[in-house]
């Protein structure tokens, strides 16, 4: 994997609490990896557009698809400046005082420019990395595109420009004259948890797929 | 509460799959209601920036906070058009084919723009909503801020002048020359749940507070 020199450039230093940023790729792209749903950033004529896209990595860039209007899709793709956002919250920071609650998360954001993918062949691959993101063994289940379904898929290929990732961990940091206050403080954790599958009416018999019982034996990021 | 008429306008009209956009304010406020961290986006001399902020909505409005770079809250509250995006990922849709494969989920886009609240009353009436966004009933349990914390938080007040909400529901849309594929197909459900708390040490003697002990028992949105 080319992995670039992981220098801060204006755009993406992150100027406060800076032990939260982390400018190494891998590290971002382990927070990219754990995720398949980002916020993606436009602007057209100086209004800005921030939509929900899904997403996978393939190295050093990213694959787009979401049902965004075409218009929107279309000015995307025509090699516009691209901020690529995402966050995992982790868990809330109760702390005693109103000012020290936060939330444990981590945090991505994305440089770069979107192109429209035309090759049916890169835009196979980019599908079945969609399903991967979600699923991980799930692109080898199922069907892959045919022509007409290429045809009708709009993927945009993002090449990370700039990455830098954020986090907070840990507990509630109170002021020490807050300390013996009657209030609770501490961390609650959060994280996405897989309910029971619903398999479609016509196909109920089916067993369960090696992909679902792995994801429902793990736990998730 | 003040409901504006939900005619779309050109920045916030859902182009496609009409079905699942919903203009009406509530809707979205409904959706809105049950995250508390918004990807907010804002262009600075064509560059996009999008980026996580803890949100809390009072009435027609969102507040906004965030340990963002001072530069960038800074360029935010001089009133640039910003674009506050959330979405809330309900389950994954597995499908015969990789392209009918999809996530369930609810989303908002809002438009408007944001100012910088300097009234004191005002933030520390949006630091409550901020906290009890994250967890309801919690401002009631902790120290609200005093005037130093004041001083030292920026708050944004951002007014919704256009929002849209869109959602997806239900089963895998699988074409009919597909069902006797041997592939399963179906939903895997997706929550955010709340683990085990963890004290600070400091008053791990405290009993949880009623806000926590809520959230344990409730099935999150």
């Amino acid at each position: 994997m080319n992995v670039r020199t992981p220098k801060p450039t204006p755009r993406h230093h992150v100027q406060r609490i800076k032990d939260r940023a982390r400018y190494e790729r891998n590290d971002a792209y382990a927070i990219l990896d754990a995720g398949f749903l980002a916020h993606v950033g436009f602007c057209v004529d100086g209004q800005p557009f921030v939509i929900p896209m899904l997403y996978a990595r393939i190295d050093d860039a990213l694959v787009l698809h979401g049902s965004i209007a075409s218009r929107l899709l279309g000015e995307l793709s025509t090699g516009v400046e691209t901020c690529v956002s995402m966050t995992i919250v982790d868990g809330l920071v109760l702390a005693r005082s109103h000012f020290h609650h936060s939330a444990n998360y981590r945090s991505v954001v994305a440089f770069g420019r979107a192109r429209a993918l035309d090759d049916a062949a890169a835009k196979t691959v980019a599908m079945a990395h969609f399903v991967d993101a979600m699923l991980p063994g799930r692109a080898a289940e199922a069907r892959p595109p045919d022509r007409n379904e290429l045809a009708a898929t709009t993927v945009l290929h993002f090449d990370i420009v700039d990455i830098s990732a954020k986090l907070r961990t840990g507990g509630a940091k109170d002021d020490r004259a807050d300390i013996n206050l009657p209030h609770w403080a501490g961390v609650v954790p959060m994280q996405l948890r897989y309910g029971t599958p619903q398999p479609e009416q016509d196909c109920a018999g089916n067993a369960l797929p090696a992909s679902v019982r792995r994801l429902l034996q793990r736990p998730p990021a």
